[in-house]
């Protein structure tokens, strides 16, 4: 998980403990449970020292997320966090939806041969038709960048996969998850309406709250599931 | 480096050895050789299996950084690639620059409290004003993004930090040295002028043969600066 606002729910609802740093030299922090028959890693990506906030984002994604897999060897990578959704994808503030059938990235533009669908990634997700079905969640494209406003060109490229869930993260954690070759999956709490009316930084600190509390409630019963297939 | 057309001229003027992957599960390519009393380790960000084509771009730069360090615990980082340049900054194709005095992002906007500078990075380069002297090399601030191409809101972006050398990785691996406290070099070779009137990408493929050349050598009397101090 990017911001440990988001983790915070998590870590109390599966009674987590602190371990401190994955890596001693880096900021990525470790928090461990179990679940029944299941042990329960929790990652955050830590604070940039720098300039004191969460490190938010598609580059320090790749690292936690490699150093989950090399340090952890997990069965599957879970990526929960907080999102935008669509008004003309009849999204609402709080909506949780599991990433499907893929995860994109809306701002890699790379038009030299070959590149353009490198670019974009296209990452598959882990059963999530089935998995939605069950638990009753919405489903749709999770689409990240890096920035957490967005351009008319990045609209479009989403539109292009009907990207409808946007993000800052899932992209990354899936490359890195397919290098491995682990299943991915990709949970997402709506906090902020892409095509309404407000801007989208007011939107995501006044629903961020509610949207983890969401977020973690689902996420809970999605572990549940994958835990005893349930 | 990012791609394996970028790395063949320094690979051959270095007589480096290929030494496989850095690990063994991922993608990321050794080329391991000497110079005087330096051992010179050159990591390529290696193929995507799925589109064949280079890893390039923002993402691998942080695993190839994280792997080069922790496997080989370098005594500094150089991230040597092609890039655009601005006819308003004076640069011409094949102009090699020294990234100075900071390396920097234009693709993360994040209009959140705190994190409108973390978004943009500003990492610092290595002693890069005395290097850039000595060497008689052109500086400026590297500007680093997940697009070939650019938005009128990246430029605006670049200007305020005047970005003058805009690539897809030198940020990603700055950030990664400094996270590790590695001194870090950016040195770019031009391929295209973004202010001209060509497309990028034409340019970009016309000039990249050129570009690398011109790259390696200017990086070879670096590695030979930094190793002799001469």
């Amino acid at each position: 998980m990017a911001m440990d606002a988001e983790a915070r729910p998590m870590i109390k609802r599966f009674n987590l403990s602190w371990k401190g740093p994955l890596n001693p030299r880096l900021p990525m922090m470790l928090y461990v449970g179990k679940h029944k028959k299941s042990v329960i890693n929790l990652i955050t990506s830590g604070e940039c020292s720098r300039f004191m906030v969460d490190h938010i984002g598609t580059q320090p994604a790749v690292l936690s997320t490699h150093l989950a897999i090399d340090t952890l060897s997990p069965d599957i990578i879970i990526n929960p966090g907080t999102a935008g959704g669509f008004i003309k994808a009849n999204a609402s503030v709080g909506d949780v939806y599991l990433g499907h059938p893929q995860v994109c990235y809306h701002d890699r533009r790379i038009n030299l041969p070959g590149f353009k669908e490198y670019g974009i990634g296209h990452y598959p997700t882990y059963q999530s038709d089935i998995i939605a079905e069950k638990m009753n969640l919405k489903t749709g494209v999770v689409t990240s960048g890096s920035s957490l406003d967005y351009t008319p060109h990045d609209l479009e490229i989403m539109s292009s996969y009907d990207g409808i869930v946007k993000d800052m993260e899932a992209a990354s954690v899936a490359w890195v998850a397919q290098l491995y070759n682990i299943p991915f999956i990709a949970i997402k709490a709506i906090t902020d309406l892409i095509d309404g009316n407000s801007p989208t930084e007011e939107e995501f600190l006044k629903n961020l709250r509610l949207a983890s509390e969401m977020l973690c409630e689902k996420t809970f019963q999605l572990v549940d599931y994958l835990t005893t297939g349930e």
